[in-house]
């Protein structure tokens, strides 16, 4: 079966960026920006050039040293913002203007105060101002997921003909549920005349923990575009991990989708972001969190000695991680103990094992990890254990 | 419409527990597991008593402890494990025990090296064993997720018939898609007998970052208990996030779900587990990281200041958060910088405002944020940075 390519959009750059906290330097954002090329995304989004006049400059550079990937910068539907934007990116040789407005009734309402006739006009003529500068143009519908969609299948089409080339979706609050997300992009598959001209894309943010699930719910619906950042940083609770649907799609083939990520960056890349921007990355994040490949309680640990896959579907060196981890805690089993035992070059008999397991667990009740020095005592004391062993039995 | 009340089953104490640097002691685990009763949890799945001594007696002390809520002790398919959890529990009003087995290929032939009709035997043996001492026992089919459903299908029907009164369907390798897994539990609800007299259980792992995608789907074709953590603690990438699977049910009342959970105590009790544990949460974590009511960029601080709906689908105050924040940074734009100087108590007019956004920029290039103290500067030398604007345009 031949595999489609999902794009894979990275916005650290920009909804990263835009943190609390996250904020970096030019240097810096050249820097990721050149590290994000070597993981192989597809688009970078560098910044929001209107913003300031130090995101202006970092979007430029990044733009004059970038390579083969797609440079995108964020504007408004206003003329000052695509401006700054198209200068931002000019030298870039593959340059994308990322422009439009929020289509929800909330946004048209509290935000514009204005119709939707009104925004559908803003959102054209925003377009075609940004046509003027590239051919590459990016629609955002903002607060698309909670926007009515017979009117934004409306907006879809009408910046179509204005030469949009990709749409993007964004589920701007994190609302949707996978389903619905997944309906609202069949939909516009369904109803939008031209969409098979144009790549839509999804940008779904954390707030309820689905932005992952919404985000391949939508390609298996059509979308060939996936918005994301290292780590899911972004706004609030954040953006799609870029690495959660990297390796969602790798390790179901036979959804027919792949990627050009090189996977075997992922958790250098996740270490380099977390430093760089100092924002850390919690042990029980997937993928890339410190635990992510770790086992520690025994029936697990037994299981992964005697067969990785039966709890460990992703190989760790697959996404650069060196190996999965046994841990000695009170939750380990006699089997967790042997395997470690003999990796320290010790090997004991079943009555030297029962005898060593109940003095470990004194130990483990008390520490919250038992490690490689503990283990060392342990032997050494080996005889007078058994002793003590053989007497209680 | 009324209401399906969804059981909210905690394993923080024992699938959380179990993670490496996470050991509590039973003093630790008596002082959560009473929080938790607070929170409003329908079940705490308090620890493996056979797997040592010290947790041995901190199931007890929690068991002595518990008022209304259930209190389960885990044990696999092994007469001595079972033993140990009925001990352990024996004091709780109301006492469950967890037993089950591995029912995917990988597990029979790999950890257990033997056939499916032998590993169907013992989860029937291991269920009526457990009978005999309460009547509450919940089954659990190890690797559900990777389980042939039509065998699935079979071993949930035979330990119904020998007295499971919760069927718990892991995800043990969080490898499941939304759909997938919603198509599991919708076949055991067509295909098992007796299913209408049981409870069935989510319990999904988070390798791919779809744990509470994955519980919300099984929930809404037919299961009726999620088990849960708090932050999402458990095995490598962690288990399903309590408080996400909670408010995903909370936003969307037309599902027509509910929890006994206090929302309010959501943050709190993060911010307690994640001490007593020393694991820390993501400033982006969903619901309880830093950051998650925190906006930054201008676009999204502009809309949360007229109207807080806009970007916000929660109100803090309903998971325990005081309020939203409006951080200032190079990319805030001059609706937040006024109202942040409005609540400092300084009313600026338009060409004021102009004026000093020009020099909050130049300030905001340089740092990560623009705190209280900068604006007070800022302010101070309002009449030199008007007059230089007013030059310079």
């Amino acid at each position: 079966m031949e595999k489609s390519k999902i794009q894979i959009f990275d916005t650290t750059l920009r909804d990263g960026e835009q943190v609390p906290g996250c904020k970096l330097n030019k240097e810096q954002k050249l820097r990721l920006a050149r590290t994000l090329e070597e993981l192989g995304v597809d688009v970078i989004e560098a910044g929001f050039p209107i913003s300031s006049p130090g995101d202006f400059d970092a979007v430029s550079a990044i733009s004059a040293a970038a390579g083969d990937v797609t440079i995108c910068a964020l504007s408004r539907s206003v003329e000052r913002d695509i401006d700054a934007a198209a200068g931002a990116i000019k030298k870039a040789r593959k340059p994308r203007i990322h422009t439009g407005i929020g289509t929800s009734d909330s946004h048209i309402k509290y935000k514009f105060n204005t119709t939707r006739e009104a925004v559908l006009e803003r959102a054209v003529a925003a377009v075609k101002y940004a046509k003027r500068y590239v051919e590459d143009v990016e629609f955002y519908a903002e607060d698309a997921g909670r926007t009515d969609n017979e009117y934004l299948a409306r907006v879809c089409e009408a910046v179509i003909k204005a030469g949009a080339t990709v749409l993007n979706i964004p589920d701007t609050t994190g609302y949707c549920l996978p389903s619905e997300y997944g309906a609202k992009i069949k939909y516009l598959v369904d109803h939008v005349r031209g969409v098979e001209n144009v790549t839509i894309s999804t940008h779904c943010h954390n707030d309820l923990g689905l932005a992952t699930a919404n985000s391949i719910e939508g390609v298996i619906n059509g979308a060939r575009q996936i918005e994301c950042t290292i780590n899911g940083l972004g706004e609030r609770a954040g953006n799609t991990s870029l690495e959660e649907c990297v390796m969602v799609i790798r390790q179901h083939p036979y959804l027919g989708f792949d990627t050009g990520i090189n996977t075997r960056l992922l958790n250098p890349v996740s270490r380099l972001v977390s430093e760089e921007m100092g924002m850390p990355v919690q042990p029980n994040k997937a993928i890339v969190g410190s635990n992510a490949f770790a086992h520690s309680s025994g029936i697990h640990q037994d299981g992964v000695i005697k067969k990785r896959e039966t709890y460990e579907i992703i190989d760790p060196m697959e996404v650069g991680v060196d190996k999965s981890s046994i841990i000695l805690t009170a939750r380990s089993g006699r089997a967790a103990l042997a395997y470690r035992l003999k990796e320290l070059g010790h090997q004991i008999t079943k009555l030297e094992l029962d005898a060593l397991y109940d003095r470990f667990l004194e130990i483990a009740d008390i520490q919250k990890e038992v490690i490689d020095d503990d283990l060392q005592r342990l032997i050494e004391s080996k005889e007078a254990v058994i002793a003590a062993f053989t007497d209680k039995n």
